[in-house]
C-alpha cells in the first residue's frame, strides 16, 4: 500500500478548512453541527476529527490561519493595503495562495464569528490572544521599518499609530462583514494612510 | 377601575426592553427564547407581546433605542466624544437618561447581535437601514456646524470625514464588544479626532 502523502494530506486539511469556514459563517458556531460540517467539507465526521480534534480545534485553526494570512500581508504591504484588498473585494489576500483562497464573505462571517465567541466564551479568549499574536507582532514590525525609513510622523508613537490602523481595520472588518452595501471607502482609506505619514 | 397610566406603560416598556438587552447580549438571538426573556424581565409573555408584537419586533425597537441615543450624543457633543463615553465604560450615554441606562456590556453585546443579524438575515437590512437612519444624519448635521464655524479641515468633503469617524466608530464597537482588555484608546481617539480637524 502506498502511504500517504504529506501533499496529499495537505489538501484533505484545506478541504476542511475551507468548508467549516463557509458553514460556520452561514450558521455560526453553535449552528455548524457535525451533520453540516459533514455537508460542507463533503467528508465524513471520521475525516474530520482524524484531522482537527474537535470543533472548537477546527474553528481555532481557521481563526489562526486567517490571523496568519493578514499577517503575511501587513508584512509586505502595510495593513492599510491589507484594508484596501479586503475593501476591493480581492479574493486574493496571499498572492501565494490564490487557488485555496475561501470567498471574502466567508472569511467575513467567520471573523464576526470570532468576535461573538470572545464575547460569550470567556475560555475562548487566551486561546485566540495565542493566535492573534501573529498579527499584531507584523502590524509593529512593519511601523518601525516604515519608522526607520522616514516615511511615518514621528509625534506619535508607533504603539499608538498600529493601535489607531487597528481600530480602522477593525471598523472595516465589523462594516464589511454586516454586508452593508458598500460605501465609497477608498477616500476614507486615504484618510487613514494620511494620518500616519510624515 | 383606574385606568393604566402612560407612565406606568413608559416604564413597563424600559423595563422589557431592558430584560431583553440583557437576554439578547448573553444568548445571541436565536438563544433568546421566550422563556428567558419572561426570565430576563421578570414578566409573562403575554405582558411582553402586548407591547411588542413579536421578538423580531422588540430587537427592532432595541436597536432603534440604541441608534437614538448615540444620535443624541453626536448631535450636542460630536462622534469623538461618544467613542470617549463609550472607551470609558461610561453607562450614561444619554445625559438625561441615567436611571434607564442598561450595563455597557449588554449594550455593546446586543450591538454585535445587530451585526451579525445583518449578515445572515436579509430581511433585516432594510428594517434596520431605518432605524440607523437617525445616527447617519445626526453625524452629518453636526460636522456641517462644526465646518461652518471653520473647526473642520476644509481639503476633504464632509461626507468623507463622517465616513472616516464611522469607521473608527464601527472599530471601538466591535473592540469593546469583544471583552478584550481595554488598550490605552484615549491616546488614539485624539488621534482621529485631530484627523478631522482643521
Amino acid at each position: 500500500m502506498p502511504r500517504v502523502s504529506q501533499k496529499h494530506l495537505d489538501a484533505r486539511r484545506r478541504q476542511i478548512l475551507d468548508g467549516a469556514r463557509r458553514c460556520f459563517a452561514e450558521h455560526g458556531y453553535e449552528g455548524a453541527t457535525v451533520r453540516r460540517l459533514e455537508q460542507a467539507t463533503g467528508l465524513s465526521r471520521g475525516a474530520i476529527f482524524h484531522h482537527f480534534r474537535d470543533k472548537e480545534s477546527l474553528f481555532l485553526a481557521l481563526a489562526e490561519d486567517d490571523a496568519r494570512r493578514m499577517a503575511d500581508v501587513v508584512a509586505t504591504q502595510g495593513l492599510v493595503q491589507l484594508m484596501r484588498d479586503l475593501l476591493a473585494g480581492s479574493r486574493q489576500l496571499h498572492p501565494e495562495a490564490t487557488d485555496s483562497m475561501p470567498d471574502d464573505r466567508d472569511w467575513l462571517g467567520a471573523h464576526l464569528e470570532v468576535s461573538r465567541r470572545l464575547r460569550t466564551d470567556p475560555g475562548f479568549r487566551p486561546r485566540w490572544a495565542e493566535q492573534s499574536q501573529a498579527l499584531t507582532a507584523a502590524t509593529r514590525q512593519r511601523l518601525r521599518r516604515q519608522l526607520d525609513a522616514g516615511k511615518l510622523r514621528t509625534d506619535v508613537p508607533v504603539e499608538v499609530l498600529a493601535q489607531f490602523l487597528e481600530l480602522a481595520l477593525e471598523g472595516l472588518l465589523s462594516k464589511l462583514a454586516m454586508g452593508l452595501p458598500p460605501d465609497d471607502l477608498e477616500p476614507v482609506l486615504d484618510m487613514v494612510e494620511a494620518s500616519v505619514r510624515r
